[in-house]
């Protein structure tokens, strides 16, 4: 049985690392839905951009399969870049196709978690203090739907670079965002809170890069594991690019990224022919 | 109003024609679901693996563009690669996610065709004998759960290097997969076959190479503009690739395309801005 989270919010949990700054992960306990099946999961898992990156989630499902030596974990992409709490608006587009999105992951999964990061768009103009509100309706509702009351959910703060980003005016509230989320966390049963703290940024000044992104997905494993808020950076998170290095890979990860690479166009047929002759040595 | 297509089918719609083989489309009445919400298109607009690419649904807008000056078109793509007809049955996840999808696109549009391509899976086996029973119960159900019962269904028949590729003896019934498929589309209202005479693949001999599919989008746009089966190849489509080139490009066009290299990290903020500051003049 496959063990499936549901990926939503903006652009951050989407992912905008860049892909080259981390090694990829290929790991063969790992899918990502698409067209309501899941497949092997490569990055970009959310694809709502053509910028769509690294992000948490993968490096999330890395430490999963570490802990679950056994199961598959599906990832479920429906975070939209850009999008408010009113965008996700209990049965507008967004809350309806990830509703749809998940119901058709139900089918051949069990819905295990909820990982939302969200709040940039609320980073202004007083919106922080209409968060909660609107937060637990969202939740309160996505829970119901799904059939899935008591589902853990977890939140992770807005990154400390905002402030001082070229953007750094546009999010002048933050640190209001951040209270909220926490205060959210701390008074709702199955909902922990994870901390940004000392995450870091790509140049736009909005969007967490790559290496950031894999140490956040330790800090939101972590979180759903041990159902606790992540207050701090957690032990050994400085070596989270290297989350799935540490294992051979199997015949059908090799096999995988060799066919990535040919019908890509980046070898020859005589290379792949080579290349998948050696996997059976 | 946005007018909608439906991508549905394997590979060749989804797309894998490689993105540098070809100018990009970047027009912005051209745009893409994503998360239930039309974005600006960009390719690859069918990302169902991460060797996905270009397809024919960008060069099949851009000639809707030319056609119809005023209006939006809005591509849905739900293509899934490898998908035999049996993967398709009603119901089943990939037309469960195609339904699911459509019925968020016409929230915001109308639906104005669905564009197949499938059948690579078919061309073994005899088992091209039940593709117009299994094909007719499929769109029978699409057409009625869509409440579209006489929509246009442009349908592309199979490459002829099937027959000649590096996986040629798995295809060896691909042209009578072509036959059902013409046989299919003649014999049904609002139904138009187009060929694939004369298209060529990529080195892996099984998916249609960029140039052709830019081609292949015009004949689909063809057949659907003229409500005729497109049984050669039409006129000028060997300028395909410069299908959107003719015109110079919007504002809103150039600013995505300068947001995309600075999001995507290949420029710095420096040069972001001064090409911004460009676009005004």
């Amino acid at each position: 049985m496959i063990h499936s989270f549901l990926m939503i919010g903006q652009s951050n949990m989407a992912g905008r690392g860049f892909l080259n700054d981390v090694p990829p992960i290929y790991n063969e306990r790992i899918k990502m839905l698409r067209n309501g099946l899941f497949q092997f999961m490569e990055e970009p898992i959310n694809y709502d951009r053509s910028i769509a990156g690294v992000g948490l989630a993968a490096s999330f499902a890395a430490a999963w399969c570490k802990k679950n030596k056994q199961n598959e974990i599906g990832l479920i992409p429906c975070a939209e870049g850009g999008s408010s709490l009113d965008d996700w608006s209990v049965d507008d587009a967004l809350f309806a196709n990830a509703i749809a999105q998940t119901k058709l992951a139900q089918r051949i999964s069990t819905l295990d978690g909820i990982i939302w990061h969200q709040g940039e768009a609320e980073s202004h103009s007083g919106k922080y203090r209409d968060y909660q509100d609107k937060f637990f309706i969202i939740i309160e509702r996505l829970r119901q739907v799904l059939n899935v009351p008591e589902i853990p959910l977890i939140i992770g703060g807005l990154g400390d670079y905002l402030g001082d980003g070229i953007m750094g005016g546009y999010f002048n509230e933050y640190t209001q965002v951040n209270e909220e989320l926490k205060r959210f966390a701390h008074s709702h049963n199955n909902c922990y809170y994870v901390t940004a703290e000392g995450l870091t940024c790509n140049p736009d000044g909005i969007h967490l890069n790559a290496v950031s992104q894999r140490i956040f997905g330790l800090r939101y494993y972590e979180a759903y594991d041990q159902k606790c808020h992540i207050l701090a950076p957690v032990k050994n998170e400085n070596k989270a690019i290297e989350i799935d290095s540490d294992r051979p890979h199997t015949k059908t990860e090799k096999a995988q990224m060799i066919n990535v690479l040919f019908f890509g166009g980046k070898i020859s047929f005589k290379e792949y022919q080579q290349k998948m002759s050696q996997i059976g040595d």
